[in-house]
């Protein structure tokens, strides 16, 4: 079974030295949240994680969760661990305490995101659809419905999901057939089959939310017909107690390539009673909230993975002893393959790819806030079009990455990768399905370069741009070395989104051929632009801590001179651009 | 299940249009071997393969071998296959006809391994060592030896293994410790434990002959004291008939994460009676012979796994409706997504790899007979340096990118490419052992820099550039933009050669880390070499098959404008050096 130790140390790093981001400072909301406080909480979050739901990842893979008779068991010892879970308040963590929520900001809940992803992606998928499910009703629903389900919800007795997929329609949603019919009490009787939904169904809670997507009996076809609706497992009587079974029942679960403890199941709804959320017809952009949000955790996913990933394949690079090294000083036997070039340089490229990508998604989590709760319009306005360019960056990024990086410590640790026993190849199986679901990664790069670039508020590309690099350009002393070896990037990073933007006018089809590149140079570039934050305080701190800050600095050296010339490549192949892969006669 | 339809129409491609290499045509070998005789062959190959070994592929990875009271047992049909298999005379399709062989030339024998690849590659282990065991036997052993044990094992009744890997020594074999003691007959008794042992034991044949190195008890420490012995499961008579069971036993079998209809064992050799093969402490270098040959079928392992990977892929994008088009015709509903530009590019970025991969397997198969059976010692020797200069590099590169291209595959399936049903996700398990097995890939790429170079017969790469340099500029008319394309990364391929042949004077550690960039650089450039063969002819002929060549033409274009500027990064991030990274303090 693979060991794990929380980061915590790198979050708080992050915590403490990061955070004057002046826009996020001005936020009142967290003020009482101290550094002290933080720190206890990941401390805690950390002891959970590495006790208790670490060993549930083997557990859930070797015990898959089963369908018996209509209802599904999860793993052993799943049950009792989110007991656990919920009597100590981590599903509540940053929701609103008017629903007993604690409260917390992003930058703390996404750290908890990571642990519980590397921890045991299965067991976390119980209860993260449960948090999307709270944001979309806290954001669009009635007080009724807030105060109804919202409370039961927070402490973790009852989980939520998210049903959009049919059969015929994963990505293209317009596609759906699940159809919602309107009684005279104002209710709905949902019928149709929904699948591939997580946690669809188990045994840990005593209800279970649904948001469902759906067309109303009179609404028109396509997108523009989809309305959104609340429907609960068991009906929940006026006084919030559990009243009868709801026409919902599971069809049968997946047998999955990996997150095996995770039940991934079809729904049918038959006549199914459903509340109606949010305005009819715009159900698509009421499930949005939640699935934005929810695409920013499947990039922490990829994080957390990746994360566990590199700490194995460090720890057993320093006990496996393999070939002679260059500059050996060993007179017989073999040297610690730690002491390999190669495997040196496997191992950093992980390390500065984790490490950026937390320090990424740190600022990405302050700019959700501010997105929020920012008293100035324009600034809340700004942080949001930056979250929404930002968020299909890291959900497709981030999972690409974490395939690169658990692909890679199979690799390390070769034949022993490949076999069961010390549960490596699990890692690459479980992260495998998070560049396909919460929309795949072409979905997301396609959604970049149409609709994320510049919208009804301007250029929101432009504005990141410049924003990099006059921030790049404002540091000085030795950061200065990296801030213009980004400005390179920054460059060629421009030249490709004008690029874009020529041929959105006159071929379409060049942006589609090249979004995934695209998506690739802008998230190779962002990566880099928080490891210059990072150098700065590094640099300037270094005196207070040489080891912690050399280590950054040093990790920050590979990303750039190893990691980022990538995005060169990715321009490069871009551009040639698609008309020979668009009359390309396939057969 | 994944469908599979051999790609007949292009090996023939190959076999009747590359196959006039000057010093390939001049082997009278094999100029009875017809281009009908060859197409009847891969005709019948190919009903095998689709037909009755396709299906086990699943059948093995539902049903895993099985040790029980100490026997493996292969899952349901593999015996019965196997049986058939071996009646056709499979087996013994490359063989000497001495030993009841068809004597067919490498390159039809590698097209009938990237089927049977493509087909199980489970299944295909059980036969393949036998292929490399009786290589080794041919090249190595005693007339006595052969008579004996090379006709049973031709015939397919008798299988062969190859036995390197101990608990401690992976990589590096010096550390081995099975003991060979010598008996007052000449022959010796081993003791020792070897593990990750392919078909180490099955129920398929009526022996296995293990081929296995240990060091004799009066042999130095390291390398320098490791000899080969044929150690046979059960002892032969000398009339030739099965004896008494040899004192080897099957401790255990792995679980893995793919593969799992072949046997993985560790074997136990307690007082076993061995034969020496070949010179007393050579016993590396005749394991080699075997080796060698043995990495190239690897690399076609990866090939052949891409291959059905490709073909499952195009068939679900022909047949799956999802999102409209940038220029969609459609009034209502979906578009199918072939007609998506990213999923054209991702579907031509596999055939691109794929049929320049096939192709330049072909020239490695010519230049392997070449090296073999060529009258002009000098040819000889340059043949079978490219052969060694090309065996890692056809080792790691195909099998990394059949990595990329199972991955693609799932990528198309969406979620359906996650779940078990369609067998998408087992193409990935299973050829993910390729880059592990037979040497890791980082070894590969260590040997490709360190000894693959340059040897004592000179500098075989700056003479490989040269071939390929003046091959390209003899190229007139439609193919010039190509080679003049290519001529570019030859000079990037020159100058990274250059920087390793100087770093390797002065910082070992620099070569070392850049090993895995260099292969890959090598292996993009010698794809887009064999390209340029396939588009001279496709350039000429085009008027007698125009649909079969514009489709060449265009595939090559998109391997130019697409694959091949990767070498440019590899190549960039390489020359940064090595400096950070082994002063990294890695804590």
């Amino acid at each position: 079974m693979p060991s794990y130790t929380a980061p915590v140390k790198d979050m708080m790093f992050l915590y403490d030295k990061l955070r004057d981001n002046k826009n996020y400072n001005e936020l009142e909301k967290y003020n009482e949240v101290n550094s002290d406080l933080v720190k206890d909480i990941l401390e805690e979050a950390a002891k959970i994680n590495q006790n208790l739901i670490l060993p549930l990842a083997k557990i859930g893979d070797e015990n898959p969760a089963v369908l018996e008779n209509g209802v599904v068991r999860t793993p052993p010892g799943y049950k009792e661990a989110y007991q656990k879970y919920i009597e100590d308040g981590w599903t509540s963590l940053s929701c609103d305490p008017k629903y007993g929520g604690q409260g917390m900001p992003k930058t703390v809940s996404a750290f908890f995101d990571e642990m519980l992803s590397s921890a045991s992606l299965s067991f976390k998928l119980y209860s993260e659809l449960s948090i999307g499910a709270y944001n979309c009703i806290n954001h669009h629903a009635t007080d009724e419905i807030k105060n109804k389900y919202l409370p039961k919800m927070v402490e973790g007795k009852w989980s939520g999901t998210m049903c959009l997929t049919e059969p015929v329609c994963g990505t293209d949603l317009g596609l759906l057939k699940t159809k919602a019919e309107k009684q005279t009490d104002g209710t709905y009787k949902l019928s149709g089959q929904k699948i591939f939904i997580t946690s669809g169904d188990q045994d840990l809670t005593e209800n279970i939310i649904h948001l469902v997507i759906a067309r109303a009996t009179d609404s028109p076809a396509g997108t523009k017909g989809i309305s959104l609706f609340l429907v609960p497992k068991f009906i929940v009587n006026e006084d919030g107690t559990i009243g009868p079974r709801n026409g919902v029942s599971t069809g049968s679960i997946e047998s999955k390539m990996g997150i095996k403890g995770s039940a991934t199941c079809v729904l049918n709804f038959d006549d199914a009673t459903g509340y109606m959320i949010g305005a009819k017809d715009k159900g698509l952009s009421a499930m949005f909230t939640m699935m934005n949000l929810e695409r920013i955790v499947v990039g922490i996913q990829g994080l957390g993975l990746s994360e566990i990933a590199y700490q194995n394949s460090l720890a057993y690079a320093k006990e496996r002893k393999q070939g002679k090294t260059n500059n050996t000083k060993s007179t017989n036997g073999a040297d610690f393959i730690i002491e390999h070039a190669d495997i040196r340089k496997s191992l950093l490229n992980m390390k500065s790819i984790i490490e950026g990508e937390r320090a990424l998604c740190f600022w990405l989590s302050q700019q959700t806030e501010v997105s929020l709760y920012h008293p100035d319009e324009k600034i809340k306005q700004e942080a949001s079009d930056y979250v929404s360019l930002m968020t299909p960056v890291v959900k497709s990024l981030f999972t690409d990455l974490g395939m690169e990086i658990t692909n890679d410590a199979m690799q390390i640790h070769g034949g022993y990768g490949y076999t069961k026993d010390q549960g490596i190849e699990q890692l690459y199986r479980d992260n495998r399905i998070t560049p396909i679901y919460e929309g795949t990664n072409s979905v997301q790069a396609a959604d970049l370069v149409f609709r994320k670039l510049s919208n009804k508020n301007g250029n929101i590309i432009a504005r990141f741009l410049d924003m990099v690099k006059s921030e790049c350009e404002s540091k000085k002393g030795k950061v200065e070395t990296f801030s213009k070896e980004l400005n390179h990037y920054l460059d060629i990073l421009s030249k490709f989104t004008g690029w874009i933007s020529d041929q959105s006018k006159i071929e379409k089809d060049d942006v589609s051929a090249a979004a995934n590149d695209y998506l690739r140079t802008l998230g190779y570039v962002s990566i880099a632009y928080s490891w210059i934050k990072v150098l700065e305080v590094s640099f300037n701190d270094y005196e207070k801590n040489k080891d912690f800050y050399s280590d950054k600095i040093n990790t920050a050296k590979f990303y750039f001179e190893k990691v980022l010339p990538r995005a060169e490549y990715h321009y490069k192949s871009a551009i040639s651009g698609s008309s020979n892969i668009m009359k390309f006669n396939f057969i």
